[in-house]
């Protein structure tokens, strides 16, 4: 017996920064009958990311913001259970553009893959092998380039992102810094995602703790922040140094563009490369970095942490928590059903 | 007979930011007689370039600053007149860090490289054949990667670096487009170096003009000046962009850095690279340029303009008057000899 009602979040009003709880509203829709090409997708995991921020704001962005009304746009994993499509089966695993939503209906082209790891947990397709994985995997490896002995120090440490490319770097033969916000983050980095040294920038000593950590000088600095975290870590760059420009969590708007230390000249004298990475230049090689990170979690070399927050009227919330640091590991909505 | 005395330009005083003639002084000194392993030449071309800024400076940048009372480091090209050096001959031309002097005796370390394009004028190893040329070629083809249709945009597009990477980039099959600093530059652009649009910045329409002569967006910017110029620029930069952060001449003091608005969240959305340039890392490959360059010379499409100041003593106050835009090209003294 398929469901025939569909629970689903979504956008009420366009937030001018962080999306906040009352930005979205719990609604109930029929579910359509499946059509010639269709199959249906049974969510058991929706993504919680901060990259969502930017999919709801109006200012020009990597992708046209999501519209009033429609269903907020996410990442989810499920399974399907049923299909009119030749390329899906009942009881494949897929994740891709899902959205926030117990069910959904697509014709594949939101379905980014099919989850072949059936060894490894589904939710892990959300997270560490999925597009926090990649991203860490490809915007460290491809614009960070670490060489071994460098010192990569990395920004929102111990996230979901910040996690992966702290032990990756590590694989790579790296010194690793972690940036983090509270004394539980940076035991976290230390103690399981295995970075050479962590500092709190909440904490009042933080520029000296991290030149401390630094003693050689930053050769990537892997930022999810910019603001103040960017500029501290900014001024301790070497010659020839690599900052990936992967998010930036500690700015909460960007119309206008706010204002800071100009680094134009730093640049120049230390002929270092500031450059921005969207995940989407890397579509095609995602399995390559699926791969790779699916045997570094085997291996018990790559290790993850998710907070799993169970039922559909979390959802609204939970982007909001994020950016205040709330999360402990790569934020997930489980979908509960009855 | 050889000489035995040496005019030169020491520097007096250290600026904060633009050297004026006022921190130098000129002075004659005794010249020694020449050791085993050491070379005497004649000065007939010192460069003054915006870089010397730097090299007086105190704060950290990409050398160790002159010392007070030292020969102020420059460029210059000569003919050895008396060698006791087995890879140097009378007659031999040289350009190299002889600094700003009538003489110069040394043990090679400071020579760059033997001017061997004895068809074309010596000068020309100072700029287009020199650092500038050097310069341009490499910044442009290896950190701004452009293709053709393109579009490149040039900061200083009239000076000695900008005039050769417009042209280069005109080679490469790109629309380029300068931005210069009087209605004189922006004919200049046009009509001396094949620019397809050129802008004033002076101009009140500066952004509006900026924005008409970029149609199609900006691929490349080549950025020697960084400041409000850049701002402008970086607004209208594609996906994929690179800019090339060759020189801030528009901007007098950094220290502290001054702000500006904070370009991580668009370098982001862009996944645009800014990347600073330095030219001694491309030390090995200078002549590669130089042949590439010299061929364009001799075939007439890559045109440079000079500007010779002649006697010593007008290069203290030369480099303050470059600052402000008072040159027409490629300024250099030319050293009188009675």
């Amino acid at each position: 017996m398929l469901p025939t009602k569909n629970r689903r979040i979504v956008l009420k009003s366009r937030p001018l920064g962080i999306p906040e709880a009352e930005h979205f509203a719990i609604e109930t829709a029929d579910l359509p009958e499946l059509r010639a090409g269709e199959f249906l997708v049974r969510n058991d995991f929706l993504s919680v990311d901060p990259a969502m921020r930017g999919w709801v704001n109006a200012a020009a962005n990597y992708a046209d913001p999501v519209g009033i009304g429609e269903v907020m746009r996410s990442f989810a994993a499920g399974e399907v259970i049923a299909s009119r499509h030749p390329g899906y089966a009942e009881g494949d695993r897929v994740m891709g553009m899902l959205g926030w939503q117990e069910y959904a209906v697509t014709d594949g082209k939101p379905v980014r893959r099919k989850v072949l790891e059936t060894d490894l947990p589904l939710s892990l397709s959300l997270g560490i092998l999925g597009i926090n994985g990649v991203t860490a995997y490809f915007a460290l490896t491809e614009i960070g380039q670490p060489r071994p002995g460098d010192t990569v120090v990395v920004s929102t440490a111990a996230g979901a992102v910040g996690s992966a490319v702290g032990q990756i770097a590590k694989i790579a033969g790296c010194r690793t810094v972690g940036i983090t916000g509270t004394p539980r983050k940076v035991r976290a980095c230390i103690e399981d995602f295995g970075y050479d040294a962590a500092v709190d920038y909440k904490s009042p000593d933080f520029e000296l703790a991290l030149a401390e950590a630094c003693p050689q000088g930053v050769d990537v600095y892997y930022d999810n922040t910019a603001g103040r975290i960017t500029d501290a870590v900014v001024r301790h760059i070497n010659k020839g140094a690599r900052i990936v420009i992967c998010g930036t969590a500690s700015v909460a708007n960007w119309e206008p563009w706010p204002e800071g230390p100009r680094i134009e000249r730093h640049l120049l004298n230390k002929a270092a490369r500031m450059q921005g990475f969207l995940i989407w230049d890397y579509e095609h090689r995602y399995e390559e970095a699926v791969r790779k990170l699916a045997n570094w979690v085997r291996q018990g070399c790559l290790q993850h942490r998710e907070e799993i927050l169970n039922g559909l009227e979390l959802a609204p919330g939970s982007i909001s928590s994020l950016y205040r640091g709330e999360n402990s590991g790569k934020r997930l909505i489980r979908v509960e059903y009855i």
